[in-house]
């Protein structure tokens, strides 16, 4: 525990004065599952504490296809252009199936991951969805601490991480394509609720008219959402951009910072920030709740046959639950 | 708790006897959260077990206005017509926040209401979605305990709702309306993946070709799902009906009861509800655990200090959830 907290304190030193690779380790640490680095991990996060630093924490979603990696790239060099330290970090549901990430892949962004003052990270990957999101979240936390502006968090569009990305980040833009006129390939009103910007990719040569038919009717679309008293005027927005051609990209970033000075000027985005902070106490309690129910000793053994018996119709599920729960408050006591 | 004893014996008496009374009074005793209450109703769903009772169990999702109300009405008067005991259960997922459901109110279904051989129950109310997802599963199981051969559960087409009625029936019908070719009225993957039948409804009419085409651009993205080995050929699928006219309504009710024959056959049926026993477990285990938590004396005093503590940033979220998990294990010690 000594040594947990040395090397705690020194990769905090680290991180607090913008060094890449301490950053790439501590990053490194709060992914571990393993106790003693979970504790480290805990130290270092709370070493790194920084209130006055605060990145501008953008979400992007979008499906497979819609050239995220490529819009995130010639974005980020156009911030780096600008002088903004930019990190690129990504949450990818399959990583917990997969064990392996598909996304943040710095050879997706060549020129990105060259330039010193960008910060790629992959998903972390071998946990459920939960833990790759709590674990992008202290990511997030320290690339804050580390002194990055901008904090790009992506995720492929499937829903739940997507509303995870929502919940550590102040400002959400969902990627699309040009549409193909296919109603499936619809977004769901849910996302729509959640979504400050939809930036329609693509808009060059051939598919620049079904780019910009597509805007226009998500920009109908989100005209139908309720209004929202935080946001100003023109928010929602949907945009059009070539991440490929470059255009379009000074807008959809303007648009990022006039909707983020905004709700800081209005005290939403502090606001914002703390209802994420309580709603992820109400996620860590309850992974943490499973995680000790399942540890339990009494009830490790009796979990397996509850199971069959449930399975098997001999046991109705309230039931065994509240013969387990019993247990488990025995078993603690 | 002799009392509960002795009522919920009496009670199930009436319920396997087919006793209409009996039921709804079963019905309401297992949605109560008193915690007397619920120990009876542990007791009557106890004695209600009768494995050789087994019902039809179809879930319904359908946005509002697609016609779940008039869908569900002609498809039970002629299941009615043909001899058959039909329940119609809901799940409604805004009646947690509105305290009342907007779902399964008698005077929706007039003709149906007043057949001897139905039973009509709304949505429990008050209770977040999990607790009356709950209740409506324990009511599943007391209709098919009162001998009813076909239990219809319905919901609003919502996500979270769709997948847990998805989760406690048989075969799962997705009811739409014919589409007016807006992109954002479709409907999400995940929901494709669950639905058994894509029920286009109000093939009649001017709005006739709309469906036609709209179940066919379903049929034609229900063939680019991955296919199911446990269904036989021609499943999932897409059809139309006119609940108003009512025509197409045999041809739905013979793809579920061959859909459900194939799969009891092939014994995947079965299957499926050991699976969906055996997640029920794990839902009730989660909100067991939350509950006790959340009633520890250790805890209820910390809890509100630590969210204030979270939201103002002067500890992390999961420092402070480490912190009340500690009290909380301290706490049952």
């Amino acid at each position: 525990m000594g040594d947990a907290a040395e090397q705690a304190a020194e990769l905090a030193r680290g991180v607090l004065a913008g060094e890449r690779r301490a950053l790439a380790r501590a990053i490194t640490l709060v992914e571990s599952t393993r106790p003693d680095h979970r504790a480290a991990a805990a130290a270092l996060l709370a070493a790194c504490a920084a209130p006055g630093r605060q990145a501008l924490r953008v979400g992007l979603s979008g499906a497979p296809g819609v050239g995220k990696s490529t819009f995130i790239e010639s974005l980020g060099m156009r911030l780096i252009g600008r002088g903004l330290k930019v990190a690129v970090l990504a949450v990818d549901p399959s990583s917990a199936r997969t064990g392996g990430s598909i996304l943040g892949d710095k050879t997706r962004m060549d020129r990105l991951s060259r330039e010193p003052g960008a910060f790629i990270r992959p998903s972390p990957s071998g946990a459920a969805l939960g833990g790759v999101a709590r674990r992008t979240r202290e990511a997030i936390a320290l690339c804050e601490a580390a002194g990055f502006d901008v904090i790009l968090v992506e995720t492929v569009g499937v829903g739940q991480s997507e509303i995870m990305v929502a919940e550590m980040t102040d400002v959400f833009c969902l990627l699309l394509a040009p549409g193909g006129g296919d109603e499936l390939q619809g977004v769901k009103r849910g996302i729509m609720e959640i979504a400050d910007l939809i930036v329609v990719n693509k808009a060059d040569g051939d598919l620049a008219p079904a780019a910009n038919r597509t805007c226009a009717d998500y920009a109908g679309a989100l005209r139908l959402l309720r209004p929202r008293p935080h946001d100003p005027k023109g928010f929602p927005r949907a945009m059009t951009v070539s991440a490929l051609a470059e255009t379009g990209l000074d807008a959809v970033w303007e648009a990022v910072v006039e909707l983020d000075a905004a709700r800081r000027a209005r005290g939403w985005q502090a606001e914002r920030r703390r209802e994420q902070a309580v709603r992820w106490l109400s996620h860590e309690l309850d992974e943490g709740l499973k995680a000790m129910f399942r540890a339990d000793p009494s009830v490790s053994g009796a979990l397996p046959r509850a199971e069959a018996e449930v399975a098997a119709g001999r046991e109705s599920p309230s039931a065994a639950a509240a013969r387990l729960l019993s247990l488990f408050r025995g078993g603690a006591a």
